[in-house]
């Protein structure tokens, strides 16, 4: 952190104690602004709670992540003030680190800001880092959460995160490559019986993911399923064996976002997608 | 199944295939209903999704879990029908089998049926056996996620569930016995580090949980923290280490529904709590 943010942070904290958000700001004293982290559910817009459409229905100032569809992104005012944060067709993402300097800039400067994330922000969303930042810069922060992106594909394709007879836990983790290019996950763990797991950002590691499973001991015939664009109107499920997934998802050129997930609830696929009525608008 | 049961089953299937759902019904064909298994969140009636919200003021037959939330229930149809299967204060709970009765009976005779349970009905809701039921049985039906009491929780009381310094893997299980009065976990893999693990309906089994985590080899000290009534206006949020949590929750008497989290993330509540906005309405 450099001198000058050094100062601002000083700045802010002072502040925070003489002005604890701008419903009550002290004569002469600054306003700090306020950010509310909000999850933006899997892609449908009818997912997200009531409280997220009410803070975007109202939002003045928006920083976006890239997974937050048009259709939820639709809800804004027109006269929002935009910041895409994650622009996936040009690749130019922020980092990290400079997504909260522009957070933490825009609350110094009183404004209420809406931080929108895909998913639930505290489901890899990155949102602890976030409410972190702001919690240590004294800036009122509240955090409204959305359905994780396994929430919706789940009742969308057909397929019971957890089951008496199939699942007893529920395991969610990430696949994508740390800096270090090694997928440092625990095989172990993921690989027992009598589970759900789901898999974040994993497309690209699929091959491995599967390799790495069955040698720790899953069941090759164990049913899976990759689930593009989950809840989305381009929404797409595959569904094979671990030892058939990263064939299929290669044959069906799956693309992220998509998720996976591996246990035997993904056999009730075949009975629950034939009644399931399709999406509803 | 008795031959009751049976024959409407086959009446079930046959009209399933003649009239798929009250849309399209064949001349002189009985009309099958739907049901819709709606998930009602933690509590917190803002929390509900949209298309939560809307199946709920459209109701007309509703059946109810005892965890769903007044502040939900109120948003039905002063004239809906409403069925509580799990009354809580009589202990008058009914079984499994005779909900799903229940559903299919309602739905044969036409009637639309809306599902109520807390939660998400996919995560530890028991929704997975009653879609199979209806989809079994013929029956048109849909599934509307809700945000898990693990999601209001984290967002209300400043605990995010993943958090790339603390936890790569977010791990939700159960902690109520079985019938065979034991907790049959896997403790060696709950008892891993980095790693966030959420145990719904263990308040009961908190002492047992606690005590096998540690010799299992969990560090005595890692944070944990038990949420009593996550978003509502009753919420209660302690927080010890995971050796002092059983002698806390007994000392503040806290009772179901609560839940269980455990791991690093749990010591960022301290940081988050202060600056976080309280509940909104």
């Amino acid at each position: 952190m450099n001198m000058f943010n050094e100062a601002l942070l000083m700045n802010a904290q002072r502040h925070a104690q003489r002005a604890p958000g701008c419903g009550t700001p002290q004569p002469g004293a600054p306003c700090l602004g306020h950010v509310t982290l909000v999850g933006a559910g899997p892609g449908d817009a009818d997912l997200l709670t009531v409280k997220a459409v009410r803070a975007l229905q109202s939002a003045s100032l928006v920083l976006v992540d890239q997974l937050v569809s048009p259709e939820v992104l639709s809800l804004l005012p027109p006269e929002a003030e935009r910041i895409d944060v994650g622009k996936k067709a040009s690749h130019h993402t922020l980092p990290q680190d400079q997504i909260i300097e522009l957070m933490l800039h825009h609350a110094r400067s009183g404004r209420a800001l809406l931080r929108l994330k895909g998913g639930d922000g505290y489901i890899f969303g990155r949102g602890g880092e976030e409410a972190q930042a702001l919690a240590e810069a004294g800036i009122p922060f509240s955090v409204i959460p959305g359905l994780s992106a396994a929430q919706g594909a789940a009742a969308s394709v057909g397929i019971p995160l957890t089951h008496r007879d199939h699942a007893g836990t529920l395991i969610f983790t990430t696949g994508h490559l740390r800096e270090s290019r090694q997928l440092d996950l625990d095989w172990a763990t993921l690989a027992r019986p009598r589970q759900t797991v789901v898999i974040y950002m994993g497309v690209g590691t699929l091959p491995l993911i599967c390799a790495q499973l069955i040698a720790h001991g899953l069941a090759a015939r164990t049913p899976a399923a990759v689930v593009e664009n989950a809840t989305r109107t381009n929404e797409r499920c595959i569904t094979g064996s671990v030892a058939e997934l990263p064939g299929l998802a290669v044959a069906h050129n799956v693309q992220a976002p998509a998720l996976i997930v591996i246990g035997e609830v993904v056999s009730l696929r075949a009975v629950l997608a034939q009644t399931q009525a399709p999406r509803q608008g």
